[in-house]
């Protein structure tokens, strides 16, 4: 143990990964310090990793372990991969929520849906409003980025001055929400920034970021070319970009209808918390079916090709009384997140075949990023002057490229994994521990392990298949009459014409009864005679070793 | 019927997705035209669709039934996407196989593979060489593509010359194999051309066409630059880009070595076909250990992410004696193919976290695609003026897009997906018939449906888990004892803390016994009362619904 105070920053989730974030800092002597987090966001799962899995959450055992040492819980922004796992880990943290107005709306709700209460959130007004956390003074700084009233943290610490950035990017006109204020920034660099943990998402896009007001323009234009019916999809907490379709749709004569729950969820709750004024008059589905296509615009959920989504939903068939044909323009107002290419191409091919003109930000300038590239990352640390950069949000690659900008510039940075716990108060920034993390999967109600093998376990029956075995052993370690098979996932047919359960079913009868009686006596012994038996059969019959489960019933003496 | 000749066209892949082209042309009275096949090509399965499958093959029931009506098999090119089902489909079509001659030793050894007669591929010389198909005239006009001896077709026939693109692009320096001549296909367009099948992919691609020529300079930059080791990636079947990259270590003073099965295949086929001549001296892996890593440079198989290939080796660890470490580079000389990012991604940040600088064609101009962006296929319209176009080898939205296009040209276009069946002879092209199509998967060494079940089946196991009953039924249908379960990819514990399998096992042991005895009487309804017990208790204690597999043994009265 050591008795000197030490600033430490730990990251729980979004460091190697883009989404679930989840971070720690804390300050005080080794084990001991105080802690606080910042965000509690999820990730997607997809049926190439996580099969079955509803979302992902951060692993915060480390956490949970020291609950009596958090102090407060800060969430930067209403995205989900900030704030969507705070209903599932707020019962092992148990600490105050503090965010902005409209992020706390969010927020709220996922206390709410969890059966939690959410008067554990508190509203807190931006910079230079503070909120004291034991040994921490935090101020939360309003930065442009694609959901309304973002922040980054400004963090005072006895080891000095840390601003946390958040998602953001530096938009002076960003349409709904707080311009990027560069005044601001300089303020806060006054005094000087020991280290700045700074987004990574976007350090591979080289050009300067393009800010959300170039887009009326360019997408008006658009609509007004259009004949039939106009549809746009974007992210439903795109609030900016929201009102930057609406006011484009209105200006060419269209009605408004917003489709998809969670589109209408995020615009109610943009005006409830005051940063949403000036949203045009929507329709509901219902009365807008009675406006001619050509005066209507459809905005709608699902730009990431996600099945149950209204863009989806529309390119399959009709949806609440909306149907697109030849002649209409679905605008994907949207960038395509890596892993979800396959679904966007489903969904544009079903529009496609409906003889729906489709266009995206390949054929003309639709979208704006909400994260900082390059040159605007570059911008950031020549406000703040930091003397540390360590770059958080985005896989491994952003994070070692984000430290070689940083190096090539004269300061100093340090690539920090999730686990990796660094020490920021020293001379230099360093690893001074690496904590186990995995991830945490919520599966129906269950929370299990990333590593548990449950998920393997799936994905090896999807890959493999299953081939379910039930044997019979009487009060004599006799096996008693022939096993019983059936298959799952498997072909019927094997190579040689027949049934393939039955054919299995005649191996194990010639097998079993030669078996020796300590093999039949052994549940285990027994599960692999027969597993042995299975797997031959298969690999004979269709080239391919199934999974196997054996149930044995043994048959007591009455 | 009708005794009226006709020329018909009908893809069974590669026409509303990209990959696994097989076109079949027509020509005769209706049901008994003599046809020809252009391409057996296959498509690569993913988790997302097709889990555990090994490679996705043409549905060729329509074919097969007409076996005794097919001419010939023509190969455009060897890529796999073109001659990877050649093995597996040829014993249902038992027609000689016609193409060139790198193309015809892959061609060989996917029939030799398969346990075929390799002397069923015959070498055909290119244009004006002529091969006699029954009522077809077909030549192989070379184009550029990313693979050497590329070919469209041209197919004479009583109603007219078609002319079959293939994949192709225009490049007049493709530094490895035959420039593309526009005077042979203004040639080729004497006399006029009834219609062009055409490569879609790029259509979506707005710039022109980017030679292999340009890339020597700022690749050889790159690598001059190099401190440490140097790894380039890229296609195998990408010779071109091997010489590229192959000549650019050696003008930088590196030796090379090229690591990967499919790399050195493609390498030893093209010396073999003459179509490369000077590709440097390469190293074994082992004797490249010898050689200092800043004098060294591996050229490996990968770019896609492929699990088991070169690049994600290198990346996992050590592989063949070679280990990447701080400070050498890693040049992706290649494009990610949609729904494989997650995958590239994964090596990238393993990399990375060895401290490699990686490089893409994000970074630099390091990379030029094989086909045809827009511009380029303007081009080739504008060249063979054809009265018809018919996109083929991409997605509906490539298709539909191309239509229009050619359209905007004032040719006559028609969107023709897989099963469409389009007449070419009349006066102006229409689908005559639908073709139900589906897929074919080879899964292990069984050929099974897309429409199955099979992979329905395994996907269901992959998001639900399974939960296995055994029940035993006594001479008195009777249940005699209780029923033992087991599960799969489901959690050990529920909510309540409990063992699930044995809480499970509880349930049906107070359910069962008052079943009534026509329920334990009937195989189906005894199932489904089980099913019902097990679904009940999962949802109540996991939130979820299993797959459920019950076998009865039913003892029989001796």
């Amino acid at each position: 143990m050591n008795d000197r105070n030490r600033l430490i920053y730990l990251p729980l989730g979004g460091a190697g990964e883009i989404g679930m974030n989840c971070y720690v800092y804390g300050y005080g002597t080794q084990g001991a310090e105080r802690l606080i987090v910042v965000d509690t966001g999820v990730a997607f799962p997809d049926m190439d990793g996580q099969p079955g899995v509803d979302l992902i959450l951060p692993d915060i055992d480390w956490l949970a372990d020291r609950a009596d040492r958090i102090e407060a819980i800060f969430i930067t922004h209403a995205h989900e991969d900030h704030v969507g796992a705070l209903g599932h880990l707020w019962p092992r943290l148990k600490a105050p929520v503090y965010c902005r107005r409209f992020t706390a709306i969010h927020a709220m709700r996922k206390l709410e849906e969890t059966g939690q209460d959410p008067a554990e959130v508190r509203v807190v007004e931006p910079y230079p409003a503070v909120v004291e956390a034991g040994p921490f003074r935090v101020q939360f700084a309003p930065v442009s980025h694609s959901i309304p009233e973002s922040s980054a943290l400004v963090i005072d610490t006895p080891e000095g001055r840390v601003v946390h950035s958040g998602d953001f990017k530096i938009d002076h006109e960003p349409v709904v929400g707080e311009p990027f204020d560069e005044e601001l920034f300089r303020d806060i660099a006054n005094g000087g920034v020991r280290a700045v943990i700074c987004d990574s998402t976007n350090i591979f896009s080289r050009h300067e970021g393009r800010s959300e007001s170039q887009l009326p323009d360019p997408i008006g234009k658009l609509i007004a070319g259009a004949k039939g019916m106009v549809v746009a999809t974007t992210f439903a907490s795109n609030v900016a970009r929201l009102k930057t379709l609406a006011d484009a749709g209105v200006a060419n004569g269209r009605s408004i209808c917003l489709l998809g729950r969670a589109m209408k969820r995020m615009v109610t709750a943009a005006v409830e918390a005051g940063v949403l004024t000036d949203f045009p008059r929507t329709l509901s589905p219902e009365e807008a079916t009675e406006i001619p296509r050509e005066n209507l615009m459809l905005i709608v959920t699902g730009s990431q090709g996600e099945r149950r989504a209204a863009s989806a939903a529309l390119s399959r068939g009709s949806y609440l009384g909306h149907e697109l044909k030849e002649g209409d323009l679905f605008l994907f107002s949207s960038k395509t997140i890596p892993g979800n290419e396959v679904g966007v191409a489903r969904i544009q091919n079903a529009l496609a075949e409906k003889g729906v003109l489709i266009v995206d930000d390949t054929a003309g300038f639709y979208h704006v990023s909400g994260h900082a590239n390059r040159p605007d990352l570059e911008a950031l640390h020549d406000l703040l002057r930091p003397q540390i950069v360590v770059p958080n949000h985005g896989e491994y690659r952003h994070l070692a490229e984000h430290v070689r900008l940083a190096l090539s510039k004269g300061m100093t940075g340090i690539v920090a994994a999730n686990g990796s716990m660094v020490e920021l108060s020293g001379n230099a920034p360093q690893v001074v521990e690496h904590i186990e993390v995995g991830k945490t999967y919520l599966d129906g109600s269950a929370l299990i392990g990333a590593f548990d093998g449950v998920i393997r376990d799936r994905m090896k029956l999807a890959l493999n298949g299953i081939v379910v075995v039930a044997l019979i052993v009487d009060e004599e370690d006799e096996i008693l009459e022939d096993a019983w098979v059936a298959l799952r996932g498997l072909p019927e047919v094997g190579a040689t014409g027949g049934d393939l359960a039955q054919m299995i079913e005649e191996e194990l009868a010639q097998t079993l009864p030669r078996l020796p009686a300590k093999t039949i006596d052994d549940d285990d012994k027994l599960e692999d005679a027969v597993r042995r038996v299975v797997r031959e059969t298969c690999m004979s019959e269709i080239g391919k070793k199934p999974e196997v489960t054996v149930l044995i019933s043994r048959l007591m003496a009455e």
